[in-house]
């Protein structure tokens, strides 16, 4: 047992570059750092470009457990497997592999059950560990640790991911839009297509028009809704929003009065057929659920709150109504058998991902990739590790 | 369209008995009244029987709108058609009907659509009223206007129901069991099999073990789940949940300080399938919703809480959990079309309904029946309009 707990005779620990993310809020510090080698069930993988993500930043300025410093940021990603661990038998060198914060382990009762993609043997959480062994891969060269972040940490030249949470694809994507499907964009297609399952004709609405909210858009209109209300504070965003497939646009701050509520169900005839819930404030999951249709209407969370905070439904409505609440995490997707799925659909121009990239820059540029985000000129960044690939 | 709006040329108002709410929380009286002849759309009908359900006395008790006085209540029976008013075609005098609180107009998008039981002609509302005119077909000897329950009144010999709330079902079912699927065990077996769509092999838990709790036992027993978790304060409950199919009980105060979702968490190692919330109180919901296995699990709410109340759910279980929370009214069941598939399977002795009535009483000791449901000795108690029927 204690030999199955180490790496492989031999493996050799790697000295490459990671943006590190030293204290909250601050610049990412390029560095020098030692990557260890694979333990059993993972694989090192050499990232070729990583996409920033808004949890990425949430968690850069997170000043408290579960936000912890040195750490490895980044979890939208692609990268080519370098080594093994014993034990691995999927994956080998050479293989194109997507990273993500959701595992698929293909051996739980969740994944292997149609039902769920919640993985029982390595249940979501935000852990400054490897998920297997709860230890660091990563050190600086002062030999201090570096924590993880989501099972991926992509912002280094080299990582460390569990099988677990690795899916392997085909070579030959264009590596800045396959690594769209590492977390965000899956996240929003899935949850119109599998959490929500969009029915054809139907009617959606999307409460926040970032990229997440976008990729539901996105993901409805493959669906075939045939009418996508956006909802946002920046009504710039219809515009973009147009691009995947919105058709419709509510202010969140501007009618006259009237909850955003009020207006979809007046818009609709009586609500949407489908809500979701992109930005992650309760009061809006309320709002989403008073304009979701009776009867059959769906609200989707797919936004992330702060912790404590707490959707009050009023009783009544919720017995009377026949609404269904649920959330979505990763969009309902199982990593490895839909993202191959979601692939497929970009190489025969079903999907739209290309318009998803508004920027791209260089690793030594990561910090311009934050400032971008926040400032909202931009829906995905992607960073490439090395520019010559 | 003012003919349309009079009982047809000829019919005569009906002098009978009724059993009148004079005052909330009072014995109703047994009096004479005036039953109005039935308007467009509408059919007068004779009771034959009517059973005692928790939404009576509530509305009994009531002493604020929509509690309203002189009011004639009863919403669980079955009777004759005496006459039919202008324009109704699918009833004729003699058809056995079973009125219900929830209209099938078979006209609306929601009647005619396979995914809801939630009328928009007719929007589910405690009315004083009939549900078409907005008016009254009862007064008393002194022309006192009496006002309507739930669209049903059948705590009278003679009622007037919308056709839009009768479903009209063969001769020769015995009254005193076929009234049951007016209301509660329709509700009950209605919520998992149509609402939950328990599968087989699935656990259940049941909070409360009401008629309505015991009717959802009933209803998952018939889906096939094979672990039925029954919860209340009162452990004798789980001796009568045998009989419809409970397998296992958990005190709902009685856990050496543990919360009941926790207990349910742990005997099923993850939490229960479904979980049903049958008494009405939003703290019962969360714990239901607490306990529902993550991945796939639904909580399906039933019971009917005070107004105003709020049902609070952590934003980041709403996201994390995949769980789902819908509610179920009629158990979402649409009386026409389901009515007569529960009394199939009552025919073949697959429903049972005979173990629902507990007590049977002549309609002179109809107050009896109030007490023996108070009191919580009785599961059903048939009130017979003719004791020789």
């Amino acid at each position: 047992m204690e030999e199955k707990l180490s790496s492989k005779a031999g493996a050799k620990p790697i000295r490459c570059r990671a943006a590190v993310s030293r204290k909250p809020g601050e610049p990412l510090l390029i560095e020098e750092i030692i990557v260890a080698p694979p333990m059993p069930r993972e694989a090192r993988i050499r990232i070729i470009c990583t996409s920033l993500c808004y949890s990425d930043i949430t968690f850069w300025r997170m000043k408290e457990f579960p936000g912890v410093f040195p750490r490895i940021l980044g979890h939208e990603a692609i990268g080519v497997v370098e080594s093994v661990g014993e034990d691995v038998t999927e994956l080998i060198e050479g293989d194109i592999v997507i990273p993500t914060f959701m595992p698929d382990c293909r051996e739980c009762m969740d994944c292997k059950s149609e039902k769920s993609n919640l993985c029982s043997n390595f249940p979501f959480k935000v852990s400054p560990w490897m998920p297997r062994y709860e230890s660091s891969r990563f050190k600086d060269l002062n030999g201090e640790t570096l924590y993880h972040f989501l099972s991926v940490s992509s912002f280094s030249e080299y990582t460390v991911v569990d099988v677990a949470y690795l899916t392997k694809i085909d070579p030959g994507f264009p590596p800045n839009r396959a690594c769209l499907l590492s977390c965000g964009v899956s996240t929003g297609v899935g949850a119109a297509w599998k959490t929500a399952n969009v029915e054809a004709g139907s009617t959606v609405a999307i409460f926040g028009l970032g990229s997440i909210g976008l990729a539901v858009a996105e993901g409805a209109r493959l669906c075939g809704a045939t009418r996508i209300i956006g909802v946002d504070v920046n009504p710039d965003k219809f515009e973009i929003g147009k691009k995947f497939g919105v058709t419709d646009f509510v202010s969140a701050v501007n009618n006259g009065g009237k909850p955003v509520s009020q207006v979809i169900t007046e818009m609709t005839g009586g609500g949407a057929d489908y809500c979701f819930e992109c930005v992650g404030q309760a009061a809006l999951v309320q709002e989403a659920y008073a304009c979701c249709r009776k009867g059959w209407g769906k609200t989707i969370v797919l936004g992330v709150d702060k912790p404590g905070s707490q959707v009050a439904l009023p009783s009544n409505a919720i017995l009377q109504s026949g609404k269904i609440l649920i959330g979505s995490l990763f969009g309902g997707l199982k990593p490895k058998s839909d993202i191959p799925v979601l692939l497929k659909r970009y190489t025969n121009k079903e999907l739209h991902l290309d318009e998803f990239v508004t920027h791209e820059v260089g690793f030594e540029d990561i910090n311009k990739a934050f400032d971008l985000l926040i400032e909202g000129q931009c829906l995905r960044c992607v960073i490439w590790m090395n520019k010559n690939e």
